[in-house]
């Protein structure tokens, strides 16, 4: 018998096929094409990008030059543009507002052909903290309420460069799939006292039947109510309310874990498109209270079935895979890197 | 500059690229390459499907034997089941109930080859009737609170059968994206005691620069907020909350509308892929006043882009082609049916 599963949070609810489970070896995944050609990301070619808006780099290295290991660029072709006025139009019926926003590109590597799950821990230390250090400057923008960090990962996820990068979008409003978490995440506080998300955390660790890797600040699980086969969630342990505000000594935890999740599903499922998005509290919010009530969590949506008519018309998800099953096939992918410097996390990690 | 545009009934934004609008040449479209081998829903193959639940034939034709030509059938590979309970069970901080519902599939023609848009105006008409006649039965199962008719037309989709059909499922609980129109529209129809759709019409009709096709029932536009390039939704003029509840003077002026509007599409674009949603109101509310103030419509929705992190972080789009720019593009051009039955509806129509 399938099941209908209810996300915690929100009013969406999920199909799981609970017979037919699909496994790794039951999803077609097709390996992009290598293109080739001279890439704008790499390094010595920091004359195609925009000037660089942050960048981690050698001392004595210049500017939009070679001597980086992360570098953040606005977008050259860029969605929405910091010029313009936030405010609101009205066109009859309709409303509109300038195309304001921040666009960004973070090269998360130097190396064209190293993946976020391959660079070594360091590395992805260093990415989580262009991220937070973006988050943080980009919201002293008054105008922007919502800073949304992404990384689409092979075409099928919708990247159009392969050199390993992530994005970052400012938008002049709280996107509506935020504020529909929020408004859960507040209700179920005001209800109970308590947060939802750490509630779960909470009767994830003692099932411990969808946990796929957990560190001494993080823990990396599938939903419950996963809509995507292999939908893997990153979630700190504590409390945090805003991405912004991840502490140096969460980074290394958290390199560990997005690292060790992203090497499973990898090998898992042989290096299977995906999204990722940051999804965390509003920015700018002029005091309101309620943001405070929000628990930041990384969203790691591989893509290996067509969202199609039914979800688009409903907003409701067919997942052939069972979360339970997912997790049980990522903690069972094992993942052994050769830098000495992983043991002591090995130790930690449960499940690497 | 790009538009920040807002949907009128939802809290859903879209960023449109008015600089570098993408026209029809810009978009590549791959073709499904054909498949071959024995198709289940071609003619004479009866066998290979589940029992018909509804089909047009020949008066002296048999059940599950050839003469029909609009077939309804159980899907074989259900994603949700008629069998079961709709009581919701706890499991800690998560719900779930039994995966009840019912899934069904529409083969719209015995013909595999020609797709909605190239069969007669009879053939969409009757393919109309069986999406209005399967809606009405379903609901008579009280469990039941609405009924999703969609099509995926082709891989990119997630069609998986080339055959021409659509498909139907009636699910336990309103859909969250239907609850959420609902609630637009029900808020916009107690503040100013009007329909924000039919006022949405009235502007269009005025406004002209987004009507892709017109008849006397109908009218077929590119939304002003529209989330994917080509987006097109068909209205009926007229305030009408249930596609169940279509009359049959209505049938005639959508199927024109309908098959008017995906040949244009299918020619501007190469017949691109795409997804087509009926958008109605609830079923089996128990009374609830708030359903009358639904207005269905069907919504087609080219897969032309890729929704990627940013789309399925905020629920918020980024649409490439301005809304205005695609209308025109479909209104010029023509579309001319060999068959004669068409005049009259050829001359209703202003743009086909």
């Amino acid at each position: 018998m399938p099941e209908w599963r209810k996300d915690p949070i929100l009013d969406r609810w999920v199909v799981i096929s609970t017979e037919r489970g699909k496994r790794p070896s039951d999803f077609r995944v097709i390996q992009d094409e290598k293109k080739g050609g001279e890439c704008p990301l790499c390094e010595h070619h920091e004359w195609q990008t925009p000037p660089e808006v942050l960048a981690f780099r050698d001392k004595d290295s210049e500017r939009d030059r070679p001597g980086w290991w992360v570098r953040v660029v606005s977008n050259k072709f860029p969605a929405v543009r910091i010029e313009g006025l936030n405010d609101i139009k009205n066109l009859g019926l309709f409303r509109m507002m300038d195309g304001v926003g921040a666009h960004e590109v973070v090269v998360e590597s130097p190396d064209h052909e190293r993946s976020l799950e391959d660079m070594s821990r360091y590395q992805v230390q260093e990415v989580i903290r262009a991220w937070r250090d973006r988050s943080l400057d980009l919201r002293r923008d008054a105008r922007f309420k919502y800073v949304q960090i992404f990384k689409n990962h092979g075409s099928t996820a919708g990247a159009s460069l392969e050199h390993p990068h992530s994005q970052i979008i400012a938008t002049p409003m709280v996107p509506g799939e935020i504020g529909k978490k929020l408004a859960g995440l507040a209700s179920h506080a005001r209800n109970t006292g308590r947060c939802i998300i750490c509630d779960m955390i909470e009767q994830e660790l003692l099932e411990q039947n969808r946990v796929v890797v957990e560190s001494e600040s993080f823990v990396s699980v599938t939903p419950f109510a996963s809509r995507f086969p292999f939908e893997i969630w990153i979630i700190p342990r504590e409390h945090q309310p805003d991405y912004g505000h991840i502490r140096e000594d969460q980074v290394p935890d958290l390199a560990f874990v997005l690292r060790a999740t992203l090497k499973k599903l990898s090998l898992a499922l042989n290096r299977p498109p995906y999204n990722m998005v940051i999804s965390t509290a509003p920015v700018n919010t002029g005091g309101a209270e309620e943001a405070i009530h929000f628990h930041w969590h990384m969203e790691i949506l591989p893509r290996l079935t067509v969202a199609a008519g039914f979800e688009l018309g409903t907003g409701f998800y067919i997942n052939p895979t069972p979360p339970e099953m997912a997790a049980s096939d990522l903690r069972e992918t094992r993942v052994v890197y050769g830098d000495h410097y992983e043991n002591k996390y090995q130790e930690v990690g449960r499940y690497v």
